[in-house]
């Protein structure tokens, strides 16, 4: 079987056309493939596969290393609308791509970067869900008798964010799994730590529900810049640094889907038998 | 560039064929090759180069993945042979391999295990290097008020062996660096924890010098081995059971070679532009 391996930000998949090739992954060969010393290694595995509707170009599937199925991944997205265009699956630059969440678009840039719809930002708390009667800029989350202000939204997953004013001493490896996991999150919540540098720039470090601290986390870049724009403290367009490098966010408020456009690195190819 | 990525017992490589390409690697690209997110992925990289003297096969030399050449590994050597042998680099199933240390032997078997010379032990304590006047069976190394008795033996490189009743409980992340670094070791030194099972059969956990535990040390199962049999505990034929799996050491007495038996497994075959 040949395979892509593929990175966005340090976000590293095992990319696989089942077009060309007829392949059928079980949980148990996913998790073997995915080991990083006795297999390929990665974070996620993407399969791409045949339309299954009209007005889309592709289907795409995602299993997480232990073999499981999950919905969506905003830097595996950009690498397998790369990966389509570098392997001559697609001569569009425009593409319309079919998820288990719904369809997402994806554009291609001469640069190699790749702009990824992520969808429309959910702040009613319920949805997020968060445990408050109303919905608010700001809410204060009390930890160990501290209480922190934080915005909070939904990306089809849960986030909240809030602000700091040195993003190198953020307290992310003390406060991110104490917010992350507040009775006021019924279902956790990934904990961003923002330090805004200007109206048209941040630096964000994520604390993502169940793994840790992340190098790239797409759908919390979102967040912190809907979340920002909401509070008026960010433009329309904002690059969000972090530890894996740089993605550019775009929002037309509220309603709107958000843009994400950021690197998708074509690492190796590869055959091997499963 | 083609390459392949191959392991033994968990170590694993990225191997290259430089004689059907010509490749250079740099430091900083070899450093990049083994990242696993952004790169490939590997502790050490091994290239199989062209014969430099006479009754040889082939040459080989080993990167760690920090880029610096080093000069041996028997999980990489197992692999190395392999890999001559599945590319169809060589038709012989006994090979002589010329590395910076010298020249050693390898012999692959049907079932896809590889026998390689290990090299000849040494205990005298000043090459070691041990700070001891005479060479003993038993050294005792003095840790906290506590007295360890081990065995001693340099394998290339400095190795100390002590016995425990039970190798799950073994004080592996506690005493391995306490002895590792014991002024008696000026050179510093590889720790062993052997359980003996039988005098055919042992269990062995390894805190390697500037690392830390590690799933199979080839070097450290010798060490074991040849003390082992030394203090007349084992036999000429031990089967080592590692973290990472099994190994078997053969063993003549002093002066003679060890020779070690053990996996090598091709995972996959890769192109990557560098």
């Amino acid at each position: 079987m040949s395979f892509a391996k593929m990175q966005g930000l340090g976000n590293d998949f095992m990319v696989v056309d089942t077009i060309s090739q007829p392949v059928f992954f079980n949980e148990s060969q996913i998790k073997k493939l995915s080991d990083r010393h006795f297999g390929i290694g990665f974070d996620q595995l993407l399969l791409v596969e045949p339309p299954q509707q009209p007005n889309t170009d592709f289907h795409y599937r995602i299993f997480n290393a232990d073999g499981k199925e999950v919905e969506q991944c905003g830097n595996g997205a950009r690498c397998l609308a790369r990966f389509v265009k570098i392997m001559g699956l697609t001569w569009k630059y425009k593409l319309r791509i079919s998820t288990l969440k719904g369809v997402i678009s994806a554009r291609m840039h001469k640069d190699g970067n790749v702009t990824v719809d992520m969808g429309v930002p959910n702040f009613e708390p319920d949805r997020i869900p968060l445990r408050y009667a109303n919905r608010e800029l700001n809410y204060a989350v009390d930890v160990d008798g501290i209480k922190y202000s934080v915005g909070a939204v939904s990306m089809g997953n849960p986030h909240c964010v809030l602000e700091v004013d040195d993003i190198e001493q953020a307290p992310v490896e003390r406060v991110g799994p104490a917010i992350g996991q507040h009775h006021l999150f019924p279902q956790q919540v990934n904990v961003g730590f923002m330090q805004i540098l200007s109206d048209r720039e941040i630096s964000l470090r994520v604390f993502e529900r169940g793994v840790g601290e992340t190098m790239a986390c797409g759908s919390g870049a979102c967040a912190a810049v809907a979340i920002g724009q909401l509070q008026q403290r960010l433009g329309s367009k904002v690059k969000v640094h972090l530890p894996g490098g740089d993605l550019t966010i775009d929002w037309d408020g509220e309603g709107q889907p958000l843009l994400m456009t950021g690197p998708a690195e074509f690492v190796f190819e590869g055959q091997i038998e499963i």
